[in-house]
């Protein structure tokens, strides 16, 4: 892999000579295009627990590129029975949302030489607790619905800037996911 | 609220006075019902983005608990284009929903009068990043399904302690969302 500075640059922070480079693996090596992500997790107390993150099979290897794992703690407010020691799980899949999106955008438009000057959004979950606190099945547990209010300012116009917000959609993995659901098997080993 | 210690204890750090109260508001108050989540990102260079989470609507009123935001980053890897400065948007998808089930589970056996010695998981989700990438439509951009495997100890049966693992399926806010998908609508004000 090659870089030429004039024809793949470095371009919002995204080196360009490699996305191409994967791409062109990709192809030749359906192989490589397998991911296994994974995320280890205990319960310390009450609605508060913490996940462990380092390692994941990518690229047709195991990634080691991770010296030391991400610790990442979930609990609730006092409102909801926690204490407020981090962020709760339904605000943590508001910012998965909003960091794929985010990325996606960055990416696309560093693939369509488009420089980027600000991305910044704002996303809202709406939900009924009576849905999950089991006092009305009418309501449904999650949020009935996410708003994603994106502000993007760019060296293109308008109307490029949008076709990069709706190629983002066709490829964002987690609005994938958000939107169309996942199949998700539970196991439990209990005693 | 009164809390009566030997009745309504506190059991696995929850304090189930308080969530007998609550439930009894939300059957007298349905309003209190209505949450209102918000998370607020920016981008920082490539695939690297930085969510605030501060505020949340919830029982009726503008949260305040919280005196300081969480700040909580997005990023990628290097095989992914970044620089492994936070985990990655999938990866806290899976963290999210690690966070929910494990406290649901907690929350479920507090009011069954159940005690919980140890609640650990993994979770893994496999993709094929020929989806994503544009590279081949018969894959989905994100993951194919996701496996969660507990392993549960606490002072009650195999039998009830499985029971409690279902009813956490049935009452999970992210479970929910992840296995059957939200409608997300994302807009963008460009220039």
């Amino acid at each position: 892999m090659t870089t030429t500075a004039s024809t793949a640059p470095i371009r919002n922070g995204i080196d360009t000579a490699q996305v191409y480079g994967t791409l062109d693996a990709l192809k030749a090596q359906p192989a490589a295009a397998r991911f296994e992500f994974r995320v280890r997790n205990h319960w310390i107390d009450g609605p508060h627990s913490r996940s462990t993150i380092q390692g994941f099979w990518g690229a047709g290897a195991e990634d080691d590129s991770r010296t030391e794992p991400f610790i990442v703690d979930a609990s609730e407010p006092p409102v909801l029975f926690g204490h407020n020691e981090a962020p709760n799980p339904a605000e943590y899949l508001l910012h998965a949302l909003a960091g794929c999106l985010t990325l996606t955008i960055v990416n696309v438009a560093a693939a369509r030489k488009v420089e980027l000057y600000e991305v910044t959004s704002t996303l809202t979950g709406v939900l009924d607790a009576r849905g999950a606190a089991g006092i009305d099945d009418s309501y449904r547990n999650g949020f009935e619905r996410i708003d994603v209010a994106f502000s993007i300012r760019g060296d293109a116009g308008p109307e490029k800037l949008q076709e990069i917000v709706e190629r983002a959609k066709a490829r964002s993995v987690v609005y994938d996911m958000v939107t169309n659901g996942v199949p998700v098997a539970v196991t439990a080993d209990v005693s």
